[in-house]
């Protein structure tokens, strides 16, 4: 992974000293050196699904057969992973290897998506695209999550960012990737994915649930490194996922998606603080120490 | 722009006090209280050129016509601002009006943009989709940068962000939003626009450039608020900006295509200290002060 994930490019390392409108000294610190820095990578991937074309995402390479996976299944190009037979690197009979063509083969009697329906599917017939409308796609595709007993000692979520961070391999070397994993309820970590996309990285570990035979996610948390859009919750409404916890701010529709469908949404999970934004049954809250006796 | 891009809402604050496998004692500081937080808004916005749907994309609402023109044009869907006659927002005879979904009008004589083609302007007949293929396809569409005599002060550039955040409305108040913003090479901000999607707000600056008939961008400097990916510098290119300055990392493909189109593009612009990664002709570096003469 950190082969294909990490690129070194060369680098001019500047320090400006004082910056305009201070008086500091700008001369003694200033200054300027050639450096390797290490970066994200970022290539396209083509998808294809029963040889048709569906998109091409800007991805870092590596879990490419989750991200395809994931990506059919969160955006519903298939209705079930079972739909899906096989992914595999397109050759073409005669030319070499390509590693950014991706095709998935569907079972014989599944229907071919039409992508031309895709990223419209939020759309009505005449101008009715709104959140509201966005909303009750996703509410239809998506049975609401029902009481699954979920419960996540909020302590338990605050140590999360630490123990991804852990898990992954390439952030600290770039500075440049967002993170996706799968938490369970005691916060041990069951999978992580990077990448420059925040929903790719989403995508993989979908992906990976689906090919490990764990989907739904139920009764487990889905952490992303930063904010939390409409799609992020989308994704794990159909996913299964009853938790989802963000180190940054969700958007307001990923809040109404999120009170919708059943998910608990967390944001701004640092140190040991959080906001619970909707579903907060799941967070089950910190009992204050008993004050002490009085002397 | 405060009314249609902020929204409030109401969350449950928690505070779990000790994390798991750390020694403080939880119970004093732990606690939970309801209060409200102001989100950024996220809307689903159609975009049609000519009466053609072209896609869907999740925005913050606000410079709604800038981020058709914008991008219309840094998605090459037309080859010059002039073939856009106008903007407006779709609202059939009868209807209520409708302010999530766009009209582009074309300038009669101006081929129709067809949408398949989009998203997959990057691939070949074949399995050619990489890097460098994308790379090619913007190079074609725009000119490389020739002299253009631009040089800006690091000091000036470590300056910007300050500059930019004080000209933001929202960001102060949500902490969701991304920032793109056009200076030039005193630092002054001619122009900020911010959104959810870190791409909408590059395209509405440009789109603000495209209405203000100043477009090429020669001479000024693109800045954004995060990390820089390919996509960001391909919209920089299209515009003919020469130096585009991000907060974060740039990706190794926005690095590449930098380096290819001529674009001056400097990473982690943080304090007084920045990287640039390609064309540092146009960074003017600071003099070291002269040693003091010895005593």
């Amino acid at each position: 992974m950190a082969g294909r994930g990490v690129a070194e490019r060369r680098v001019l390392k500047v320090k400006a000293g004082a910056r305009p409108g201070t008086d500091g000294d700008p001369g003694a610190e200033a200054g300027a050196w050639r450096a390797r820095d290490r970066l994200a990578v970022e290539e396209p991937l083509e998808l294809r699904v029963a040889g048709r074309p569906v998109g091409v995402t800007m991805r870092t390479p590596g879990n490419d057969f989750e991200l395809a996976v994931g990506y059919c299944i969160s955006e519903r190009l298939v209705a079930r992973p079972d739909d899906l037979e096989a992914v595999r690197y397109c050759a073409p009979e005669g030319q070499p290897q390509e590693f950014n063509v991706l095709t998935v083969d569907l079972r014989p009697g599944v229907p071919v998506p039409d992508p031309s329906l895709d990223r419209l599917a939020v759309t009505s017939s005449s101008c009715g695209v709104c959140g509201k409308a966005s909303i009750e796609a996703v509410t239809v595709a998506c049975p609401a999550l029902a009481g699954d007993g979920l419960a996540v000692p909020a302590g338990v979520l605050a140590a999360i960012p630490d123990r991804v961070r852990e898990a992954q391999r390439v952030f600290e070397q770039t500075g440049g990737l967002h993170a996706a994993a799968v938490c369970d309820a005691e916060g041990t970590v069951h999978c992580v994915r990077e990448d420059v996309g925040r929903h790719n990285a989403v995508d993989k570990v979908i992906g990976w649930a689906a090919t490990e035979h764990r989907l739904p996610l139920t009764g487990m948390v889905l952490f992303v490194s930063g904010r939390c859009s409409f799609e992020v919750v989308q994704k794990a409404a159909v996913a299964g996922v009853p938790l989802v916890a963000a180190v940054s701010a969700p958007t307001s529709l990923a809040v109404d998606l999120a009170e919708q469908v059943g998910i608990t949404l967390v944001g701004f999970l640092r140190g040991d603080t959080m906001n619970v934004y909707s579903h907060a049954h799941r967070v089950s809250l910190p009992t204050p120490a008993a004050s002490p006796a009085p002397a």
